[in-house]
């Protein structure tokens, strides 16, 4: 990160613009109020204005806290997304949701804030650590359930076109957020496999990455939605050899076990899209066609007993 | 202010609606990204959805930290003003610039949100503690000061019609918010008298009031434009006529001294809407004639040396 750090840098410096660099630890535990507090320090204690630019450089955690302390600082001033990493790419970059996360729950705390633009560089994609693209991998699945199209079938291949999985993928997330900006409709089916992968993050203080949670989410709402209204498994079979070729990691048994599932309910609770006794849940119906589903907590609760 | 809190929530639950109730310790230095804290993890402690209605019921510091709590809280929740002092009835409670305070400046971190909507009970206003009153009537002045009107001659009045000057303020302040939310042109004129007051409650950790600090900055910084630019005294005179009547003392000598001009400097230099090297002031030129000014820091340093 260091080295993409420098080399944007430079390249900005050569335009006789004036930079100031922070850099964060990595990782989830960072989207914190403390980290917030670090950043608009910083901003603040370098006189930085409304019109003056914050480029978030990094992968999804990066670019939530950025969006959310640049969002915040003045009331709002403007900051650009160069996402370093495949999850960020395809969906943390894009859209103008930013959070951090409070001890309650995952991204609780944010606003809505549009970068100014999104700078994809996807040479950068084959210098990824295996685990950090296999994170981002399981995202860009979503979006092969989500609607129909040749992204599972391009996954599969051989010979992996990331590039043109990748515009896909944007040009996806962007129809949704065009559609439904402030996630009150039809954005919300873009948490496909989200209701369990936040509630295993929070439940494992988030030892496990966001992009392996939505792995296991994406593999057991689907069987959930097996359960819950008799969806054949041609879907969940598809999401398991998908992660499969990728060598990821779905088993949720490995996380928690059935005594863990009033804790996983209750950190689903929490989620934002939830009222009171149900949870939310956007299950699929076939490939390309997904609905949202307000559920009891007594059905969700018998329905993992099963499948746990 | 328990027994407003009880009033209200009394009416509430008569409607059949459920409530809970966080209260907060009064004064500036309560707009915290701590106090934040505490009331996000309050809603959540508590399950408040983005449905769900919260109320600021309070003065001005209040209505700030409710704003951003509720701005950022699940990326934004349904809030309602109910303002309890002059201050906050007739400026802020209106318009969602929402904020709380960092160690390098006031109101540096914050998002605009608008409240559902604004209820102003004027009745509190004879119940109010005659320092608090006080505080409301510095913003009134600039109203006065701001747009030609007839608010300074009503407030020099035997019989003062609190009720007709409070409507007229809100008109005035409404108008201005219509034409610009996002504060990035005549907005800014609502600063009339703010640098001086906002580098004034830095410089004395907010020790002194917002309202009592407003009341020095409109006639500090009248006093600074009859030295930049030659106005006359007629507009310095009017404004310390009205403060005398109401016994508001408007002396900076008490608080600082010239050596400390550098420092309260440094605190404008801070303030949102300052860039570099320039302090931007919104100087009177006649009653309801002002402008936006940035003014080189050393001007503003020599000019202050010869006022203060």
């Amino acid at each position: 990160m260091q080295k993409y750090c420098n080399t944007v840098n430079e390249s900005i410096k050569k335009e006789g613009i004036t930079t100031v660099i922070y850099v964060m630890p990595n990782g989830e535990n960072s989207k914190t109020f403390d980290e917030t507090i670090k950043i608009t320090n910083f901003l603040a204690q370098n006189n930085i204005n409304r019109n003056d630019v914050v480029i978030a450089l990094g992968g999804g955690v990066v670019g939530d806290i950025t969006g959310f302390a640049t969002g915040i600082y003045k009331r709002g001033m403007t900051f650009i997304q160069v996402p370093t990493t495949l999850m960020a790419m395809v969906d943390a970059s894009i859209g103008g949701k930013t959070a951090i996360n409070i001890d309650m729950g995952k991204n609780l705390v944010g606003v809505f804030h549009q970068p100014k633009f999104v700078f994809c560089d996807t040479d950068i994609i084959d210098k990824l650590p295996q685990d950090i693209f296999c994170e981002g991998i399981t995202e860009v699945i979503k979006y092969g359930i989500l609607e129909k199209n040749n992204i599972i079938t391009k996954l599969l291949e051989n010979n992996v076109n990331i590039y043109d999985i990748i515009t896909e993928c944007i040009r996806i997330k962007a129809k949704y957020v065009e559609c439904d900006e402030f996630d009150v409709g039809v954005r919300q089916k873009l948490n496909f496999g989200h209701t369990i992968a936040h509630s295993i993050e929070q439940f494992t203080n988030h030892s496990i990455s966001h992009g392996k949670a939505v792995g296991i989410g994406l593999v057991y709402e689907t069987l959930f939605a097996e359960k819950y209204f008799g969806l054949d498994n041609s879907i969940s079979s598809t999401v398991i050899k998908t992660l499969q070729k990728y060598n990821i990691d779905y088993s949720l048994q490995k996380i928690c076990e059935k005594k863990d599932i009033n804790t996983l309910i209750d950190f689903m609770g929490n989620d934002k899209k939830n009222n009171d006794s149900n949870i939310t849940f956007v299950l699929p119906k076939e490939i390309g066609n997904t609905d949202i589903y307000k559920i009891p907590v007594d059905t969700v609760c018998k329905i993992l007993s099963e499948i746990v």
